[in-house]
């Protein structure tokens, strides 16, 4: 990052200017990583601790917040600094060069031509679309039928099968791989048959998924990831499951076929979810966690089975007292069979 | 799928109409999702109350069960619905298009004349063989001296290395990797030293493994994945794992170095095997279990550290009542020791 | 492997030969896979009972070992047959064919002339650098400004995205993916709101990444993977992760964003990490455990949540134990409350 100037940061970001304005800003950080030199930001009052033992040169801070150094005032400081972060990525002509690349293979019934980059050695299959403004790293593969919406960024290796459906503003990282066949299979005379699986995966507006993450196919119908939902590296999504708007799934989490997850639903890394589960809205799932029964909406679990989190972490505290428990028991069984035994000795 | 009547229907499966011939049929759906119009299935005589809330205008049934509406009458229900789901899908032609492309890379060394499909950007070296029917994707590599055999899909990305060998009617999806170097190192003087893999990975016929599957190479000799098993999405095989026939394997499962399945072996997703076990045929494992002991063919087994599923079911439900079996337990040790003193204080 | 005599196996180990020099080895195995024909080795004196029911030919020994069968005398018998396993590696200029190839896409500004291989469909984007004796396989993507040492394998699929740098003999297994975004998101009025990902990933000298493994770049600053470490395959690295020298991660762990990991770390399979942990030098993690606390250094814990692994053992244990201690407990409580009925009935 070029330095700059705290005045100048202060009328890019529209904030209002705390102390010295000369003050010569040379990185962006956040609060633990952040050394002399470093701008970083606030964004509770709850941490004005913290902020006294980092080092940082500057601070972005929320309305109504003392700073102990040149600080930006701020309605927003997260967003102002996430803005501050924005200018530090590389420039996406730069890791997209606009164009399409004369290697990428466009089938010619494909319509491409509002795409703002279709990077070396993709191709582009039969009837596919991609919208304006969409970019393609290199090595993308759109099977026939594909559609791919507008503004969004396909990174290099993202293979999107047959007939599959992808909204506006959609990121998908590199490697992953939507609509493969959903693992169906029925018993035959000489082992298993695979079941065809004919449906689709609808990928809604604003939805990111992760490296590596796999997006199954529908058997008949549709796999649906709703609008705003945010999947990780590595995940993993069944066929005919249903997952609503504004979720966050963290990495390696599995989520069998036709599960239906509401909206707002946010997941810690290596969940798993087996098949058929209704998950309701605003379901909180902590890492790790293993679901084999419907969750009503608002809930908080954990753990494998998963149980509400209270009962959970109650669960989990009493089975670190489990073996002196059974040496207590132990000696009960002693003291009251002795007990037991003296009245039987002794009538009253 | 073009709306159909359903006395087409019956003759296209063979199937013995019942009721309305004329009925117009425009999709096919699992019980669960099908809507009007639909023809849907029943695979089971208990099944026949959900058939009743099921707003599907047809059904096909088995011998000997009756059908609440229009109907088709089959030996097999299922393998009849599946029937109508392969005519749904995509032409091979169209997914795969036949041909070898003219920016294909293959070694002159290779030979894969016979193959039906060898993708855009595919890389085949010095001595590969593929066999009479298959269809490569894009971007398929197959490393030197790899050999695949008849009537097999490898989807786009798919990566095989050197020497491995895959059989007939193979289905690889996309991105897996097969012959990938086992993890295996031996202490030196300055830390970790690689062990060279050299032995190969065998698919025999009749596999199929999941998108981002990886199975590794072994250490010498081979990785086996045995004739008919298949093999979900971000599985993990380690080197020199032997798997039996007709083994079903879900999503983000691992398989340690050296372990040997028997055949017919079924895992749910998530699951973990430590490494060097013998695991028996026809053994299931619940979902996200821990095995770390040789388990004997038949067996069911469940949880972390994997337990017979009866056992496993008995210590989850006990767990739940770990809390208050504490409170219990202190109550009595307190009731227990007031009944010794005063049994010490006041003699018979 | 060409049949080759024990007399010219000795002489290319620099080993003593013992027993008959005209033997014919015709193979090389680990001690539970070795056939009639093979060589194999011991690694320590403690394995000799186990060498008497192996078929083996010859054995590799160590010093001051007594061998029942010819051998071949070395100061480290497990390094000489690493040497043995080295020698029936596919050439590389096989595997990694010398030269550019024509068909890879290099940036004018990039910089690989030093390097031994480009493969087919390889991407280099502009600015990067690929170091002296580097191979890389096809269809490998490099972002501008890359840099990439010397002397390493980029196997392929391999995307390693923009700035993200890369030591010397580094092995990166097919379709690992280096600098992907980090999963971080800010809460915005309409939904999720993306924190843009803006710094890199550094791999030191010497890493090793499996197939399918994902290292996420920094949110600001740097993902760290020290120098000597190896990861398995399908394992996550999050944001802002740093990771010390000489570690081994086995497949499909997770390490959620901002953990720090001392030197010489161990962890088994799908293991997992919560953010923000600090976990010491040569912390050994078992398989599937789940951290969730600083770890101090030398720890050896295993568990869900994880615990010390000597209380995990006992709990695990305890655990089998609770079924019938509920039932015991049940027990007590009747007797007792017989016990304290007949007090209060019976006065002393």
């Amino acid at each position: 990052m070029d330095p700059v100037r705290l005045r100048d940061l202060a009328r890019q970001l529209g904030a209002e200017l705390v102390g010295d304005g000369d003050l010569l800003v040379t990185g962006v950080a956040g609060l633990e990583h952040a050394g002399p030199g470093d701008i970083t930001f606030l964004a509770a009052r709850e941490r004005i601790e913290q902020l006294a033992g980092c080092p940082a040169a500057a601070v972005i801070v929320g309305p109504g917040l003392e700073a102990d150094r040149p600080a930006l005032r701020v309605a927003d400081p997260y967003a102002a600094f996430s803005l501050l972060l924005s200018r530090l990525e590389m420039d996406p002509d730069r890791v997209f060069p606009p164009g399409i690349h004369p290697t990428a293979v466009v089938d010619p019934t494909a319509d491409v031509a509002r795409a703002v980059a279709i990077g070396p050695y993709c191709v582009i299959g039969a009837g596919a679309v991609v919208g304006e403004g969409t970019r393609l790293g290199a090595h993308v593969v759109l099977g026939p039928e594909v559609t791919v919406g507008r503004d969004g960024f396909l990174h290099a290796g993202v293979c999107i099968r047959e007939k599959c459906r992808v909204g506006d503003r959609v990121i998908l990282h590199s490697h992953c791989v939507v609509g493969s066949d959903g693992f169906g299979y029925r018993p035959g005379p000489a082992g298993l048959v695979k079941i065809p699986q004919v449906g689709i995966v609808v990928l809604e507006d604003d939805v990111e998924l992760g490296a590596g993450t796999c997006v199954d196919r529908a058997t008949v119908g549709q796999t649906v990831i709703g609008r705003g939902t945010k999947l990780d590296n590595l995940v993993q999504v069944g066929h005919n499951v249903v997952i609503g708007a504004h979720c966050a799934i963290s990495a390696q989490t599995g989520i069998s076929g036709s599960c239906k997850l509401g909206s707002g639903v946010t997941m810690g890394g290596q969940v798993g979810l087996a098949d058929h589960l209704t998950i309701g809205d605003g379901v909180k799932v902590g890492a790790k966690s293993g679901l084999h029964r419907d969750t009503p909406a608002g809930s908080e679990v954990f753990g494998y089975p998963a149980l509400d989190a209270r009962e959970a972490f109650r669960v989990a505290s009493a089975l670190r007292k489990l073996p002196d428990l059974l040496r207590t028991v132990a000696r009960l069984e002693r003291l009251v069979g002795e007990t037991h035994e003296s009245r039987e000795e002794a009538p009253e």
